[in-house]
């Protein structure tokens, strides 16, 4: 089974590797660039038909490993 | 207009970060993870209100700066 995983900074948080970025898309010439923020995918491939557990299992392994909550926030997206 | 553009490797690219969280990820005890590639998200927020608009200057901004169009391919989606 598919699952992408997206992990974005919480709002409240700075976010300088996203104003850098804006501020090269500027000097680029893209004027109406008002914000940028980056974030992080992750595209996993689970074993197993269960959905349910798939999502569960996928949520355990954000909250230990691929996202720091403190700071992130993540959503989980089954394929099909 | 809020945009997010993703951003993955392209699938013939082998991902040595992806298999180093699919490592840790079994040795945390998530045996059913069968692959894991990662990827960048970007969220933008851009002047104007015209669709097409935005969505042509977000792929010249991906081509220009956001991917490496020669080892990632990227993904464009326009906010409501």
């Amino acid at each position: 089974m598919k699952a992408r995983v997206t992990v974005t900074l919480k709002t409240s948080v700075l976010d300088p590797q996203g104003k850098a970025i804006e501020g090269s898309l500027r000097s680029l010439g893209f004027d109406g660039v008002e914000s940028v923020r980056q974030g992080k995918v992750f595209d996993l491939e689970v074993a197993g038909e269960d959905k349910a557990k798939a999502e569960a299992d996928i949520k355990a392994m954000c909250e230990k490993l691929l996202a720091n909550t403190v700071i992130e926030s993540y959503r989980v997206e089954i394929a099909g």
